[in-house]
């Protein structure tokens, strides 16, 4: 990712990465399909993260609190490293091809958290619903968090969207 | 979209298009971006109608009940082609580029439909979350929609959909 700030993500090649790291092209190619997925390199661990908070809620727990302790279990990843999360974001913004990326993998994320609301009994759409509801939770209160680094912590502004979105829904 | 269903999608060559349409190659490319877009012609369209539906609710509507509105304009333009909505969406989910660039439409349509809630005066995160919400209405309803062509209409699939939201948002 650093080269991709030094010198821009379009004129970064994966021969450029390589060089840095270390390592050879197919080197390269064994672990990333292309250059873009250096940047997503921990989204498996995110949708993993997320899918285990919403399993280990409690059984009793409503749909969207059950997806309220997933979003409580990815914030600590990001806030483990909040300069790579802010880093990333700068990124993303100016480049429309990330962004597809983007998008892709937050469609299996929220795919893999309505099949974990399944799995605890949630029916459809019901499970659906609330998964994407979490997805847009996440959306929104990161990237409040990328533009406000010394704002509140990205846990809050979760439970803060949460609470957001409780109000739109509950609003007629 | 008859030869995406006859020869299959990646087996189908702009050529094969332009010659089925009766256009040169050349001024398919002044319509079109690439293959895929043909798939999506009708995607501004159905921005702009949502767009106007939410623009054109009661001063006084929620933002939900904007989006609702959204939502009630944008299922007409479904329901005066069933059929086409039923083939389109068996050609996407047999294929991934088609989705991906149906996941860069509709995150389009959810920034535009934020916008126009902005515009009605809906502070953020309020209306990025009812935004969503409406996309993900959208989404729900139409796969049920195309799953079972005999139930019940698009619309009443969408406001079954935003009650099951509600629903869900409200559970704790």
């Amino acid at each position: 990712m650093e080269l991709f700030l030094e010198r821009g993500f379009e004129e970064t090649t994966v021969a450029d990465i390589a060089e840095r790291a270390g390592l050879t092209k197919r080197t390269f190619f064994r672990y990333f399909a292309d250059k873009r997925e250096v940047l997503f390199a921990g989204s498996e661990v995110l949708v993993e993260t997320f899918v285990n908070g919403v399993l280990e809620a409690p059984a009793e727990a409503a749909p969207l609190d059950a997806v309220a302790a997933g979003l409580d279990a990815s914030a600590a990843i990001f806030e483990e490293m909040p300069d790579h999360a802010g880093r990333r974001q700068s990124l993303m913004v100016s480049n429309p091809e990330l962004q597809e990326r983007e998008l892709i993998k937050m469609a299996k994320l929220g795919a893999a958290v309505a099949a974990a609301l399944r799995e605890r009994g949630v029916a459809e759409p019901a499970a659906a619903l609330a998964a994407e509801a979490g997805k847009t939770i996440l959306r929104v209160a990161f990237e409040r968090w990328t533009e406000d680094p010394h704002g509140q912590d990205l846990r809050a502004l979760m439970r803060e969207s949460l609470a957001d979105l409780r109000a739109v829904a509950a609003a007629t």
